[in-house]
């Protein structure tokens, strides 16, 4: 759809001055076991660890992180590394309520059974067959393969809690 | 915490060169209405849609939008607007299942009542105080206002479907 098409759907305002400057920073998710997804974020997706917060009182801690294309640009001094990650689009924050990772029965919810809302985080890639081989290669498990259904230029893979990761090749969609 | 101790955490690995080049790209949330959402992220936060993709046989659409520094950056050719979204960080992609802003008791679940798992999307601003104050006039619904709570320096409004979204300013967090 052309971009004046675009700007002239229903509900769609040109964005007001006010808004100069926003930056769609984090989303955020809950994790049952830090360290399984600290693995599984920092080996299978190459992201880089930024920033730590722990609440002792109220039991959790916040980890963010980022996909640095240079770990060069990360700033060593801790305040600026705050204040930098928080002017950053696409960060990922990991949320864990200690004690989960002890409770066998724990599970966090995906949102793509019901009750159905949050559906899914997206990495693209520069070669989505290359990464999905390097995927199954390491065993991580998929929720939809690239030869699964009628969309063959994207894959879902799951994280340690079993949310969806879609994976693709920045492409025009062929389908 | 320093970035030294963070690069320590247990589960954390250096990234694989294969990696190099994978982005956060987007995430994904269910919409309602899409007409609301897109009157909300674009009017309230700033946003821009810049994909759109409706799937007839499987009755849903789906919108890419970005919170575009410069509309100037946007190409206007389709094909390469695609692939320049694809490879940006902090994109938000809306789903809407078509129908479903017709029924009154239809409603998604936003992931911090049980089961919980997704926790919210963040915008951050440049300035926290006039962009709560600006919310206020809007009429935004507030999960948390600056003044509640111990934490004084971050808000959650609630998007038409009830997902939270903090507001946070770039500074290191005070307490």
């Amino acid at each position: 759809m052309p971009l004046s098409a675009l700007l002239d759907m229903p509900g769609v305002n040109p964005p007001e001055a006010a808004t100069h400057g926003y930056v769609f920073n984090h989303t955020m998710i809950r994790v049952k076991d830090l360290t399984r997804s600290l693995d599984f974020y920092t080996r299978v997706l190459g992201f880089t660890p930024v920033h730590r917060q722990d609440f002792a009182e109220a039991a959790f801690t916040i980890v963010y992180l980022v996909l640095a294309a240079d770990r060069a640009i990360i700033p060593d001094n801790d305040a600026e590394r705050l204040r930098w990650v928080l002017g950053q689009p696409g960060v990922l924050e990991l949320t864990h309520n200690h004690g989960t990772e002890h409770d066998a029965e724990f599970q966090y919810h995906n949102g793509n059974a019901e009750p159905r809302g949050f559906g899914h985080l997206c990495v693209s890639v520069p070669d989505v067959q290359q990464a999905c081989a390097r995927f199954e290669a390491m065993g991580v498990p998929f929720q939809k393969r690239l030869t699964d259904g009628r969309m063959k230029h994207i894959a879902f893979i799951r994280d340690p809690d079993g949310y969806w990761i879609e994976i693709l090749q920045p492409a025009p969609f062929i389908g």
